[in-house]
């Protein structure tokens, strides 16, 4: 039986900071970042916007433009590092907003849950749902990558940031992709990029050796939440290529063609994309091991010269605007999403081929995931005859080109959260309304409405 | 095929604090908490303990206790509402530190993941790898529910507090219980409790109307980290009864015996146990929906009145005591440990007839799980033939039986975070030995060690 996705869908900011705007303030040559890393826009979350709008857009979107009946989906489940509590899950606010405008009780039977891992949560997520409906055929599963990807200002990860999610509708008989059931897998515990709480000595802030309440915390010390990473860019990219080439090499063990050639025989490869070009720039990696005589013709004394040698090529240049160009179209125009980042590359992906028009029926996508921490899976899609149909609706470019440009006073004020109005009102979407301030057993609770 | 629970483990603070002591504090008449409640201890995690060691402590006893090849083990899966990282997972954790001790790359290929739902988190992680070895019978998968409950000081939470961590083998053909396939579910998205961020406008800690640097938070606002949930507890408990009778139903319509009397033939009852008494006090409802002619024997004008009259009665008093005791006994003398809860009654009705030495082969349990939020979880256990050789090395009883009392002092010095040095030192266990503070890339990061 064939098992995978069957519809997609999106929420995205529909605002944005022209990446050589962002260059200029910065002292950076823009075209570091526009030809050297890919990046063409940083899409920015609205005032009204944070994780749960973006997954519960995403989920109505899919449900609407699949007319399908909210009560035959058996679950929703989460893959995400944007959580907006450490206890409720998103899945249980997607659920909240749903039923606020297709009625009460529509998902009274469903399971939600919230899988963490950082850019890999999702892909965690879709394999568990893939598992489970390739034991219950007949029922219907939705995954949700959703995240905020924020970095702090004048950082190195500055220019790599971006929002949003992607929604996948599982099923079997899907009618975009098969999932392969085989998966790489690469583990390793490692600290390439977290969100750790930010401790601080209470009696640095309070200036008082006894341990006072200061906010209602009586702790003798503060614990920080942020958005933004702790992140080391250059152990993390070294991470990101150990652990791609053990799942590579365990995915085609696992499938018993261990010494193959398996990137010439897929149409597309999907990676995770922390920034644009990170899959073409570690792909080469894999590239030569695979193509050992193409390698072995480079200039270099050097394994390493040769490598760099590789990345030029025109042979690896020919593989990169064929099989790994179509993911980065989005990628450039969002930023990183982070675990929607893979999935936002395949959906760019279908869209290019579908304005391409092209036959895609059976081909295969190999699927290189990568979440820090750090754990990586290589998995395989085979394109389904009627992807086109399920991919139409979807409108991928045609949403981008619509989006707003912003100043870069108002990105930092966004950032800042000195911004305190939507700069789009919110129009046909959730949007955040209040949090909760006066009533103790409600304090932080988060309120949405539709905008419609 | 059977698929279930081969083994078990655990880890549990060494320290406690007698319940009767703790009421002494607070004004509360002592037997309200030990004879209303069923409450006697109250663990608390040492200096250098936390969900992390908990989990790993666990899952280290698990491997050693059934000599498992850690390469054998294909995925470790976390349940909790206790992450230290918004991003990187206590799964990555724990394969840092078990490496630390069998070796490293010994986890290379296991997939690890934290799935996040307040109390049922490791109830969907137990399911989803449930599900992976239905289709993958050769491997094993290992479930881990880790969790530190903690509350407010003065707070109606405060004595329910608790703390450790259950590790589970899931296999095919398992020695302990084959769980089933089906499962009743039933979900609202509610804020009966929940850990939001708390979120201080900077102004009113800076005294400063411009929006100055405060500690490298650029935001106009401070979101403080706080274990300490948010809740209502009257709400909390009408959520759960809604959710487990809509779960159980649920459940007996997926199995097609919608009006059987289905706890009639459980030998067990195991329910999520935030304090002792809460499941008897709460399956009342289930009772009379199944035995309405002995509610209708109830003397009271209303049903609110005969159902009072039924939980005194005997029939349900006989039903408590057979059903639901055993899996009070460890609940009572731990605390509430969240999305273990459920695990730890499990573990404590088994060490229970493993000391009686009853005859456990085939009978079946219930599995009533609840996660606030709100979800729950309806499944059943069938108990297989070898339970009583995978259960002897547990020792659960004989541990809890060597838990050292803290005093009150202790107690507020260790949850306001004043002491500093280890009430008992580890041994023989993963602590706590390091938060990064200095190094920019590593702040947050936190190193644990083995202490032999």
């Amino acid at each position: 039986m064939n098992v995978g996705i069957d519809a997609f869908s999106f929420d995205l900011p529909k605002i944005y900071l022209p990446i050589p705007v962002l260059a200029n303030h910065r002292n950076i040559e823009p075209e570091k970042l526009t030809k050297g890393l890919g990046l063409q826009r940083m899409s920015f979350p609205d005032v009204h916007q944070d994780a749960v709008t973006f997954a519960a857009n995403a989920v109505l979107r899919l449900i609407n433009q699949n007319q399908l009946n909210p009560k035959e989906i058996s679950r929703i489940y989460v893959g995400t590092e944007s959580a907006v509590d450490a206890s409720k899950p998103i899945g249980t606010y997607i659920i909240q907003l749903l039923e606020q405008v297709l009625g009460t009780q529509n998902f009274n039977h469903c399971d939600v849950v919230d899988m963490t891992f950082a850019c890999i949560g999702a892909v965690d997520a879709l394999h568990t749902c893939l598992d489970f409906i390739r034991l219950n055929p007949t029922k219907k599963a939705i995954v949700v990558a959703t995240d905020t990807a924020k970095y702090d200002l004048n950082s190195t990860g500055e220019y790599t940031q971006g929002a949003g999610a992607i929604a996948m509708l599982v099923t079997a008989n899907p009618r975009i992709a098969n999932v392969s059931q085989t998966v790489g897998i690469s583990t390793e515990g490692v600290f390439d990029f977290f969100k750790p709480r930010r401790y601080i000595n209470k009696e640095t802030i309070t200036q008082n050796p006894e341990n006072i309440d200061w906010n209602g915390v009586l702790e003798t010390e503060i614990a920080i939440y942020k958005d933004q990473p702790v992140f080391d860019g250059q152990y993390s990219n070294t991470c990101y290529v150990n652990r791609v080439k053990e799942a590579y090499q365990h995915f085609k063990n696992e499938q018993n063609t261990p010494t193959e050639n398996i990137s010439k025989n897929w149409q597309n490869v999907l990676m995770h994309l922390p920034y644009c070009y990170q899959g073409r720039r570690m792909f080469v990696e894999l590239f030569a091991l695979e193509n050992p005589e193409i390698l072995a013709q480079q200039e270099g004394e050097t394994a390493a010269e040769k490598l760099k040698k590789l990345a030029k090529s025109p042979e690896y240049t020919a593989f990169v605007n064929q099989k790994i160009y179509p993911s980065e179209i989005a990628s450039g125009a969002v930023g990183n999403i982070y675990t929607g980042s893979l999935f936002l590359g395949l959906l760019s992906t279908l869209c290019y081929h579908y304005k391409e028009n092209s036959n895609l029926t059976n081909v295969k996508m190999g699927c290189i995931a990568y979440g820090s921490g750090s754990k990586s899976k290589v998995f395989e899609l085979e394109i389904n005859q009627n992807w086109q149909a399920a991919i139409a609706p979807v409108q991928l470019f045609e949403t981008l080109e619509k989006a707003t440009e912003i100043s870069f006073e108002t990105y930092e004020k966004l950032h800042k959260k000195e911004q305190k109005t939507s700069v789009i009102a919110p129009i046909n979407e959730f949007y955040l309304s209040k949090i909760e301030t006066e009533n103790p057993a409600l304090v932080g609770a988060r309120y949405y409405e539709f905008k419609s």
